[in-house]
């Protein structure tokens, strides 16, 4: 079988991020400049599907380092409901890879005409959500053909980081995204044919993660559901013992997400509950949990970059486990590249 | 068998919501008259599993009343990284049934001290939650025995939306509250046994809904799982089509839940196009879809009240459903009443 769409493009990620990193410096500087002079007491989210993992990553981001609240706005209070959430003092940040949902669209014109800052993180600047806000970050990710977002999804992430990142003057996490196509490019030669082994069968997935390591297991587990056909389910490494750990029973997978950050051992001990509890549990992060499986994770990064690699590495997995399981990654059943959810 | 715990505090549901609109009056309020002095800028929820569900019942039904963003602060913002998300010019409600969960109780700590309106939702005004915040709301729910919160989950967006009631002079909204109860009552008697015989045996299950029955939708695959032990996973009736419906294959079973809302076509849409796709929907909405099972839904109600006396009907089939499974509803297995997340 010839290279994949999917593989192709999952291959493309470092090279994806390093090229936003260098050709969308003034863009980023513009647009933290207008969050300095704003000094926002809101970030609002608009976005669906895996931009929605994006801004899920973002907040936590956001509110760890720079301690402003950060909303998800469900885009149908607009373009349903008819609703406009007041936003005058907030900023508001629209995320699609075409820049072409409607209901992304409305609520973002819905935002600007209430005042707030807007901002898009978008792989095409002459698309209509570009043209409703006050500034664009462009990914800069080429043409993305696979049904399955992966490149743009990081490349959301990475935008957003780099966007906080001179906004804050944080001279660390600029560092770190200066060094993370290298990291990406590691991800992607770590071996996660253990836990491909295991699913190759499997009708059910629980993946954990807390932190933004929670907006990357989020991003997994619809990667594992639309490309494997498996029903893969997120969950905050704490939620998961409150009630959905029910259904664990002998054997049950279980994929855990990391990074070296204060998470962590939270992290390993719901994971080595679950163990506990006969799950048969993979983890991908810095650190062991009793009876579980340790996957490979590459290098060190910024504890806010850790969760992102991991995801290149769960791309690979997703790609070679889709088939094995007998379905063209390319061609997911029922999907079209853009959803025109109103 | 002798009558469950779960079904005897689903049976007191209509009498405990109408408890708490008697005996709760001047909280709310006072609550409302301190929402109405601050206009807050922002709301803030912090909160975990089905109480979670609560908040984001709420979050849809003050985004689209008020038109005010609503944010769900997760608690480890605090608890874990040490971070306090500047929340002044904000109202920050925590809800917690019991009003004991340690990482609940440190995010409230840390919003009253950053300047926030704090509020509680809560059925032990006695709790540490409870003696953190500037106003309770106390649930007068009686004591909840069984491990699955029903009728605190009920009582708590009963609470809420009383207070968006006062806070926002909305007579409409407050009439209708006066009449859920009965509507309770009656959702109690609706039979899903349809639905039941068909997920004797099943192993997943999609919960759509969109707008405040998406709040609900989450609500019902968080007990199908820890109740029946079957894999549900709630999703919004937008989201569904961007990528969750690759796994929808032949008979995949699906329940559809809606209001008669601004959201009801699209839901209907949705349902109809999943039931093309070979699955087994169900339908608990005022409303049909081709190929799709009608379930019994009870009275007219309010447009924001609709999904919550949906719940009612989910919560009896949920409970018949485990004993169906051989599951005892009162013990499900790994699960304690207080999960203590930190």
């Amino acid at each position: 079988m010839s290279r994949t769409l999917m593989r192709a493009e999952v291959e493309e990620i470092p090279e994806a991020a390093a090229r936003f990193l260098d050709r969308a410096r003034s863009e980023v500087a513009g647009a933290a400049e207008a969050l300095r002079r704003l000094d926002p007491v809101l970030i609002a989210t608009v976005a669906r599907g895996s931009s929605d993992h994006a801004a899920t990553y973002l907040k936590y981001a956001v509110e760890i380092a720079a301690e402003i609240p950060v909303a998800s706005i469900g885009p149908s209070v607009a373009s349903i409901y008819g609703r406009r959430p007041r936003l005058a003092g907030a900023a508001c940040i629209g995320i699609s890879q075409s820049g072409r949902s409607p209901d992304i669209v409305a609520m973002m014109q819905a935002a600007e005409a209430g005042g707030a800052l807007t901002l898009a993180l978008t792989n095409d600047p002459a698309s209509p959500l570009a043209a409703s806000v006050g500034h664009v970050l462009p990914l800069h990710a080429g043409p993305e053909r696979s049904v399955a977002a992966t490149k743009t999804f990081v490349v959301s992430v990475v935008a957003g980081l780099a966007l906080l990142a001179e906004w804050r003057g944080d001279d660390a996490l600029r560092a770190g995204l200066e060094r993370l196509p290298d990291a990406f490019a590691r991800a992607l030669g770590c071996d996660w044919t253990p836990l491909a082994d295991r699913l190759g069968a499997a009708e059910s997935l629980y993946v954990i993660g807390r932190g933004p390591a929670y907006a990357i297991a989020g991003e997994t587990a619809l990667k594992f559901k639309e490309t494997c056909g498996l029903h893969a389910e997120s969950y905050s490494a704490a939620e998961v013992l409150h009630g959905p750990a029910a259904i664990i029973g002998s054997a049950f997978p279980v994929l855990a997400l990391g990074a070296d950050d204060a998470a962590l051992p939270g992290l390993l001990d719901t994971a080595g509950r679950l163990a506990g509890q006969g799950a048969e549990v993979f983890l991908a992060a810095p650190g062991m949990a009793a009876s579980a499986t340790s996957l490979p994770i590459g290098p060190d990064v910024h504890p806010l970059l850790g969760p992102l690699v991991r995801i290149v590495s769960v791309y690979a997995c997703v790609e070679a486990l889709a088939r094995r399981r007998g379905r063209d990654p390319d061609a997911p059943p029922h999907l079209n590249k853009v959803t025109e959810t109103r």
